[in-house]
């Protein structure tokens, strides 16, 4: 089934079930309020809204209404829990070639997570408001899961039970402000502002056979400025799937239902592929040319980042955001 | 006012006031459910609870009983943010020592701090159930803000007016798992298990003259296993105050309500008033010496944390936990 949040001027918004084609929807609130709330309680409250998701793509549904994009919060519009790994270690290693740098050993054998946060997310379609074009404004297109409740020491088989949806991620990074923080070594907070999630959140089950391994095997394609700029495919040079991100992250702690773990940036070895992330662009052209040609993201620009499945049918609707210069402080938003 | 939430086995649990003495309480469950609903339209909800303890203090309450905190969860037993500041330099200035590094001058310019995992916090008596203590357990006795809305590029000014609710933090760590997840860049995940808090988080007002310019001007006191090993001032030696530390954290995103901002461990220069943490010991262990003398936790270790104002009266109430050895995948709890 397809789940998503609709804007009714609260925190949460409004738990809403959405047809397979994405074209109508209907309120879910009969059966939970929020989709934390669907999340908290799964194996009660999921089959009720299977129940209505059928009907609702059969044509059956009741109090039905156009779906529309523009209207979503992400689908947790907050959340417990944000935490992106770098599973498309070819990103990684790139981004290090190009400063000259070796990547360690480790990080083919051990995932590289971060914690993000996760009080403030933004929908599908609402503006990247940033202070500065200085700050290096790009945008990072991945995929991420949704999680039931996880117990500590969970092997990656006992995470694969307790994936609930997924979703695209837009983790939008603030590049120049990285190396500062990255020295520091307690990872990022400034250079990640909030992040963006696509209209619908989706049961694994939606993807038919491109669920496989832990792994989506579908490309995903970025549109930045209304040209395709990558479309690698995110089930190839992942080199550790979803259950293995997990139970990296529940090496030490439990992780609790609605929790949101990401793939970091998508990216495959075959550079014709194009890029998930301007910095990956960036890092290609320094190692041909010793210096970087495409600039990051100005005031303006458009990115958009959407998964077609087989038969060209989006899974996950578009993630369509435009940068814009906030205010000064209450401009966030 | 003191605000608690009891294990009512619900995920939030239920919110209560407490009388000032900590020794009644009373549901608040006719105002707000869950504490994260009060902070959610704090203005409106919160006059509502202080007439509640103002009544309840008073000896006037209706439906009280004894306040006992082995029932309590954390007063947010889930957050959309936990981020932990190092606003006690003098604390990161012995770490780097004892390894041999110098400090940069930026960090006594512009604070550490790190993303938090915040789906799954310990109540105030609550076990730490962790696999190994291979993984030298640690505890770190803090200070931490709860907040309302703040705008992204708010100033220190602006966010201090935005700080709701205090609470004291064990900010659990594994110290051996540190070095690693330092080298890489992208912060603590794996090194930070779950975190616990006080059994009451209070408002500014019950710190009377201890709270000002943005820090808590009152001992920090750690018992290990019955021995007081540290009471260092948490008003001395702060370099940055909690509003310096929210406007760090708002730079490039709004800071949402509930969300919980630590001061980092609580450290002062003068060495004479303990520790509060085992890791700062070892390092003054280290420099003097050589090599650390003083062992992490052991299973079964015990570890009290209790801020007393000036008429030797407990704030916050204790945080009270036992080292236990955790089960095979699903002992975390």
């Amino acid at each position: 089934m397809k789940l998503a949040t609709l804007k009714d001027g609260t925190r949460d918004g409004q738990l809403a079930v959405v047809a397979r084609d994405l074209k109508t929807a209907q309120l879910a609130d009969g059966i939970a309020p929020t989709l934390q709330r669907a999340l908290d309680d799964w194996a009660f409250i999921a089959p009720q809204l299977q129940q209505l998701y059928q009907d609702l793509s059969n044509g059956r549904g009741r109090r039905t209404f156009d779906f529309d994009p523009a209207q979503c919060m992400a689908p947790l519009p907050r959340a417990y829990q944000w935490a992106d790994g770098s599973a498309y270690v070819n990103h990684v290693e790139l981004v290090r070639k190009a400063r000259g740098a070796e990547l360690p050993a480790s990080f083919w054998e051990e995932p590289l997570m971060y914690q993000g946060g996760s009080d403030d997310f933004l929908g599908p379609r609402d503006d990247i408001a940033l202070f500065h074009e200085e700050w290096g404004i790009d945008f990072e297109a991945e995929v991420a899961v949704i999680t039931d409740d996880i117990a500590m020491g969970a092997t990656p088989d006992q995470a694969y039970q307790q994936i609930r949806l997924l979703a695209l991620v837009n983790d939008v990074s603030l590049r120049n402000l990285i190396p500062d923080e990255l020295a520091k070594g307690f990872g990022f907070l400034q250079s990640k502002p909030a992040t963006s999630f696509s209209p619908v959140a989706v049961t694994p089950d939606e993807l038919d056979d491109a669920w496989k391994g832990g792994k989506v095997h579908l490309p995903l394609r970025s549109t930045w400025n209304g040209k395709l700029v990558g479309q690698p495919h995110a089930g190839v040079d992942m080199i550790f799937n979803f259950p293995q991100l997990l139970a990296h992250l529940a090496k030490s702690r439990n992780i609790r239902a609605g929790s949101i773990i990401g793939s970091g940036t998508v990216s495959n070895k075959d550079s014709k592929r194009g890029y998930s992330c301007i910095a990956e662009q960036r890092c290609l052209e320094t190692i041909a040319g010793g210096a970087p040609v495409t600039p990051y993201m100005a005031f303006g620009d458009t990115i958009r980042i959407e998964m077609l499945n087989g038969d060209g049918k989006s899974v996950f609707g578009a993630i369509e955001q435009t940068v814009t210069r906030a205010d000064a402080a209450g401009g966030g938003k």
